[in-house]
């Protein structure tokens, strides 16, 4: 541990673990000594939350990325967007993915990966398909009819009704009664071209900054980062417009993409996400609302829906039960 | 250019020359052949806007800060952090800042830099700050007593309202009559221990992720970067608590942080800021808040404080005038 410095060793205690859950995934992950015994920081409880407090994603839609510098674990949004998670387990399945690249990675805004070779306008340039669509219907957002958001009390910017559904954020209109996965800090949407039904899933970009909560509503939003956000968030910005970089040998390669399910029992990793409908839950929300920590010394009295990680704990080896 | 990518690559020409002027500079950046001549983006917005939508930051409040990488340039915000501001005037004077080092890159939040050997405890360790001062009063908020905030329309989840002032964002509360520099992407604190007078600028974080707008009121926000964001936002991530760098080989060099006012004539660049209380700034806004690219289907009808950049322009020879 380097010297003391100030800022922060206090005040990110409470996003601190939440964050490392997320981003390390390390249950064991330190109590940092400044946490105080007696704080009930976003920390603590997710600490000492019950096994219950925890689901397990179904491996279907569970894809491990495997990059250079580490796994990028997704989980797969079929409840929001069914057509796409379908054609991307296709995909995944015929190993579609594996030695394709991360192309273009634009600051405070996306990092996009695909086919280097493919071109919207010519079926034949770039990788088959093979048994996957090339195109599908817009999966923008679905009826909010029986859909159960764990709602924020929190005022939002672009909709009147924020949430989370299974860890994912949501917002909805109950006007238009839409509801749809919002373009948060690892969200993972599908590209597509000038028309709503040109995406596929072939092409995906992941949100590594500010939320850009503008995209919602106009493209599709598939899945989101489970883990490993900062293997893409992290990666050299392109020198070309948008962000693509200036040489395909800048082009950062996918070693492979594959399913949960596809994994051997043994090699499989126990992967669980915070449960967003529970007590727990809503503790950890308030209490990112009025920080707990010592340090803090003007209570914020809100929090916007892209500033709450949900915990993620992957642990290498299944548990007995 | 790579092949097509379907994507943005028409959804953020609005953003694009706009973030493309803050992150690289490039007056001559080139217009996507995707933006249709017709349309008033807030790219078109920003090229064709008069000289007097632009104007020059005192050059002693602009800092440059070498990197192995590059220079991110910084404006400081005297109006907002007088005490913090002259503070750090003094040490970048006596070259404080030069060899020092990024010692913490926490994803989705902060980079920040300073002494690695300093020790809050431990005045004698670590570099001497000279004729600075230690410690300086908190300067969280200033009052918003005849402050002109030019005020956005749209709601924020923090604050009763929000704006601009000299291209810094800024939230404001009319009830207690503060006003404040937001945590957005790019904003720029001074680190604090427990104390709200700890602080000196010594220690100095800049907002990388997500905006942690929790903290705003709670550390004084005291500059924001200009150009070079890109530098700290894509920094390997630390692996310690609070991702500071296991190891202290691991720290990023600062080359040196000097005072535009303090380069040769001959070498100092003409720094340009947009201004944020023009016509031309305000259509930039509202071309953000409901994007005129064709690729848009859904115009959002409103835009986060801290999902707006504002242009910079830094050219290396200074124009005859």
């Amino acid at each position: 541990m380097p010297n003391r410095l100030p800022f922060l060793r206090l005040a990110a205690v409470a996003g601190l673990l939440v964050a490392a859950a997320a981003a390390h995934a390390q249950a064991s992950a330190p109590a940092p000594a400044a946490s105080a015994p007696k704080l009930r920081t976003a920390a603590d409880i997710v600490r000492e939350a019950p096994d219950s407090a925890w689901r397990r994603p179904d491996p279907n839609d569970v894809l491990a990325m495997t990059l250079p510098s580490g796994i990028v674990w997704i989980e797969l949004a079929p409840r929001f967007a069914p057509l796409h998670a379908d054609n991307i387990r296709k995909l995944v399945a015929q190993h579609y993915f594996d030695g394709l690249a991360v192309v273009r990675v634009q600051d405070n805004f996306v990092a996009q990966w695909g086919d280097p070779a493919a071109d919207d306008d010519d079926a034949t340039k770039g990788r088959s398909l093979g048994d996957a669509k090339r195109t599908l219907a817009p999966e923008f957002f679905i009826s909010d009819k029986g859909l159960k958001i764990a709602r924020l009390k929190d005022k939002d910017v672009f909709a009147p009704v924020t949430g989370f559904v299974d860890g994912f954020p949501v917002a909805a209109d109950p006007r238009t009664h839409r509801a749809w996965i919002a373009h948060c800090y690892g969200t993972i949407g599908a590209g597509r071209g000038m028309t709503v039904d040109s995406g596929s899933g072939a092409e995906l970009y992941a949100v590594i900054g500010q939320s850009p909560r503008g995209l919602d509503l106009n493209i599709a939003p598939v899945a989101r980062v489970l883990q490993g956000m900062e293997l893409l968030s992290s990666l050299p910005r392109g020198g070309q417009n948008m962000g693509f970089y200036d040489k395909p040998e800048q082009n950062v390669k996918i070693t492979k993409v594959e399913r949960l399910a596809d994994m051997p029992e043994a090699a499989r990793p126990d992967v669980r996400v915070f449960r967003t409908d529970t007590p727990q839950w809503n503790e950890v929300i308030e209490s990112r609302r009025n920080r707990k920590d010592a340090w803090y010394v003007h209570p914020a009295g809100a929090i916007d829906l892209c500033n709450i990680t949900v915990p993620v704990k992957i642990e290498a080896k299944a548990p007995a039960n």
